[in-house]
């Protein structure tokens, strides 16, 4: 079979539905290209043979096709991730052992019909953002030899943006899972902590580790998270999303979405990268995005407890005991950044957190205003040259835009944003409040679509429009009666931290009646002559839509409202045996007016 | 005027609003009883002068009373707890300032009408469960001599049990506020951790802290934290409820509720406090509770985690230096306390926050089995002999019910339960998930409304039953269609978290309609002849009822539907306009009965 060819989940699925080709071909070819790419990329520290390829295949070809989500989808997984029957290495030999059990996000993708290429090239126990730091050899970049792939999810990048596989799996602490997507023109999603199970993960920091995906499109990642986000217990970090449903919250962004600007922005001399970053938000801003500028400092000030503060002792829980025993086993680079990690006591680790507390209640209330934030992934690339020369520094330079994103317990995705002059990928990121994930993927596809820009690895472009409109961590609801801004019930609003997104009509579909009660209208839908009813739309938090609807009395209660704009909302519906003795007041066109004319 | 007299909240009111007495004749007197009681009981550190209550006095006599919700109720702070000109000393005079800003919780509560009477005495720094440890003197309990007030908010549990403040507020970190409360016949409500503001109080773990409230009865307690629950720009570790509206959940528990109760059960050989939480278990079953035994084993080794793990070096936070330089300054039993903590590293700091989240999730697993879990307050009280002659040991005997609360973001209730044959009060502990604040508080309520036990402090005893039924941090939904269990959207309701609650009927005033798309029922109130249709009832997390409701389409809906026990809960109803070629199936009583028809 020819190679390289589209790998995108959709494709692939439509490619092995119509018989074109097996799983067994595409994967058995995939492999081949595995090994003819690595010794020149190093992506992978280990490609299964043929003999452990062949249960998965097996599987599937005694499986139906339609029951598995992921039917025949090779990925690759980051060499500190285990895969049974395996060695997991962590980039260090010494540290390596064979996995006894999957992981549980790679047994969940094995189960769902993906087949597991092989274990990938990383720095060492995941510390490093650049893809230079292993003894099993450095990670070029995907497109041009002068740069690292980035890291620490440096070989995963690498197989996704080679073709050799539809996605990876990384992992992110600090910024392993967007640099190297940035770097290499895919998307990179580092959900929300604890959305991803990170059981059978080597830990870098326990608290603040993420699994994430490598993936071409924003849209891919979406439904990976979706069919993979679920609470896992053993993994004592993972928590379950409290506000959404997987996939329904992915979508186009609906206009007049508010995203954040750093009010200082750091480029480190590069014009080129200054301009991509700003034709990135020209583009936002095309999409109905309204820019605002945000205080940035403290999400910098929180950035920097990450390796100035008690957090590097996590990464000595798991490498610490090696490198007491057999300090030459790990890397002098490493070495550096870990030994200093038992010098901190647990007082200065507890003043480090209550620092951090302060800063991220000062980074929510920022948030709070927007609806996401856009930055570059990072200030510059670096070249293979300059890391050699400055491995620390050049590296640090890295992670300006990412370090704080786990700390402060905020989904984010990297998503592709052009192309330098020498060839080079670039990206930007788009984070938000925890749980706001699939919003932000919406908003990375949406951006994806207006950017024609090519896909990595022999995937071809993909121009549709998305289908539907995003909703986010609010839910709008269509109120017509006493909550109306200003009016008695208001403050059940109000107090439930909502807000108001605007003031409109109904489509001219409803009658309105004031209930025999006198303090409650009736918003009725009828199929004969209606008439446009003034409503106003709430932005109401998703946690707080419960105990508001809790307290609605019958005969009312919460459908679907259509607005004169056409779209379909949540709203105060009315039960038809409760406008007895109601009287129909739809000439007033709705019930403040009504209320001045009773008052007259 | 006469005292002692009922303090509590709403006799009090009554009392101003009838112009029995003004609260300048109130706090006047009760002021003098401070002053009188303190030389037995060293209740109070300091209590404010005349001069100092004027302002206060003043401020009530210009204020319209409708308008303060706490109007002229008299309150006594913990001493480490700031009021604005006063001393702070957290029971160490070398460490003592002068407040220069209210906490925010007194800011509130003075803001509200409430008027402080002093600040009360407290084992130094939080450190302890007795209140033997201050140079203020020992606080001996409110009803028996030979045993102590209960530590560490010694002081605020006597000033309510001995009738001189209507609440008071106290800080637990470790049992503080539930230990005191138990031992002097009060209700101790220590809320969710970040729902009182703890700034402007003296940090013992800030991770941990919580302030709370000492009561003679739960309903104060409730409407106390309805009146101040807020999330405050000056704690950073403040938050909002996401899933209640303040008082709204508080009331009678619905029958059925399970209840937690350990399977390993700790008296240290007191039988009298093994017949009395026996006792308020059984009353709990006469409330109509379920108890079940759950594994109690991780409560137990999370409790292990708080004084012989890292979180001892935030008490050095702020005691640290003042140990170092003035040694002699703090009391030797705290002293040994807080001395090791320096000797811990952020290694194993972290290592431990691991090992507390791995209990954790075994213990959210339990109670997510449960309402509630009722437990003793502690194995059995200790005399002041006792903890003469072992000061540590028979301190620790108290925290074995305690200790856990806080590490793992629990709401807990302290609840009289009883007198021993000698007459010193006995109490229980109900507990609960994170945010079950108000719906502990009902259960709380109740179980005080069924035992004939007399109030504290000259309060007489309450004897009307509660108004209404208790919410929970789940909803109830009533479904009649296609989320019936096991039909093709019970999933939408499963893949929340969902649980069936019971299958039941309507009451006998609905008519049921196949709609159009031969898919969806629609349930309709009719006020001609109805019938019982069959339903269900799912209790839904209230964080989720949002997206369910987002993807109900039109003409459905959430409202109110009538159960045959005569409740109304929320559930699906059905506009008008829908009912369009639908067919009445309202014959076959319900949605599963019509699909067995149809499929023959």
């Amino acid at each position: 079979m020819m190679h390289p060819f589209d790998l995108r989940l959709d494709v692939l699925a439509q490619v092995y539905s119509e018989g074109r080709y097996t799983p067994r071909e595409v994967i058995t070819t995939l492999r081949e290209r595995a090994l003819a790419l690595n010794p020149e990329f190093n992506a992978f520290i280990y490609v299964l043979t043929p003999a452990e390829l062949e249960p998965y295949l097996a599987a599937l070809e005694e499986a139906d096709p339609a029951s598995l989500p992921l039917y025949g989808i090779p990925f690759a997984i980051k060499d500190n991730i285990d895969l049974a029957g395996v060695e997991t290495t962590a980039a260090c030999p010494a540290f390596a052992y064979r996995a006894q059990d999957d992981a549980t996000i790679v047994a969940q993708l094995i189960a769902l019909g993906a087949v597991p290429i092989g274990k990938t090239n990383l720095d060492q126990f995941a510390t490093g953002l650049n893809g230079t730091r292993s003894p099993y050899g450095l990670c070029r970049n995907s497109v041009h030899a002068d740069y690292p792939s980035g890291g620490s999810s440096a070989g995963s990048s690498l197989a996704v943006a080679l073709g050799i596989t539809s996605f990876a799996l990384g992992t992110d602490t600090a910024g392993s899972g967007r640099v190297p997507a940035s770097l290499n023109n895919l998307v990179g999603l580092k959900a929300t902590k604890g959305l991803i199970s990170t059981a059978g993960v080597v830990p870098a920091c326990r608290t603040l580790d993420c699994v994430t995906f490598f993936t071409a499109t924003a849209a891919e990642a979406s439904r990976l998270l979706a069919l993979t986000a679920v609470q896992d217990p053993r993994d004592a970090y993972s928590r379950a999303n409290p506000s959404w449903n997987g996939i329904q919250a992915f979508g186009a962004p609906e206009p007049g979405f508010r995203f954040g600007i750093p009010d200082t922005l750091e480029f480190l001399g590069c014009a080129e990268s200054e301009a991509l970053f700003n034709a990135a938000k020209m583009r936002l801003i095309a999409l109905g995005g309204v820019p605002e500028i945000i205080d940035f400092s403290p999400f910098l000030a929180a950035a920097k407890l990450l390796y100035d503060g008690p957090w590097v002792a996590e990464r000595y829980h798991v490498a610490g005991k090696l490198i007491e025993q057999q300090p030459d086993a790990v890397l002098p680079v490493i070495r550096d950044v870990l030994q200093k990690a038992p010098s901190t006591d647990a007082v200065a680790a507890f003043d480090a957190q209550y620092k951090l507390q302060h800063y991220k209640m000062q980074c929510d209330a920022i948030l709070a205003g927007v609806s996401c934030v856009l930055t570059p992934t990072y200030p510059r690339p670096v070249t293979l040259a300059e890391l050699a020369a400055e491995p620390v520094k050049r590296n640090s330079d890295l992670g300006v835009y990412t370090n704080f994103m786990n700390l402060l317990d905020y989904a984010a995705v990297a998503v592709p944003a052009g192309v330098m002059a020498n060839g080079l990928p670039s990206g930007v990121t788009l984070f938000g409040r925890a749980f706001t994930d699939q919003y932000l993927l919406g908003l990375a596809d949406a951006l994806q679509r207006t950017q024609p820009l090519a896909l990595p690895g022999g995937r071809e472009m993909c121009t549709e429009a998305p289908a539907t409109s995003a909703t986010h961590d609010k839910m709008a609801i269509v109120v017509c009666g006493a909550h109306l801004d200003g009016l008695a019930l208001n403050s059940q609003l109000r107090q439930r931290g909502a807000t108001l997104q605007k003031a409109t009509r109904s489509a001219p579909h409803y009658q309105l009646y004031a209930l025999a009660d006198g303090k409650r209208p009736g918003m009725v839908r009828t199929l004969a002559q209606g008439a446009a009813i003034a409503v106003e739309v709430w932005d109401v938090p998703h946690s707080e839509v419960g105990s508001f609807l809790a307290g609605i009395p019958a005969p009312l209660g919460l459908g679907k409202i259509e607005l004169e704009d056409g779209r379909w909302l949540t709203g105060f519906i009315c039960e038809e045996y409760g406008l007895q003795n109601a009287r129909d007041i739809t000439e007033f066109g709705g019930w403040r007016a009504w209320l001045a004319s009773s008052k007259e």
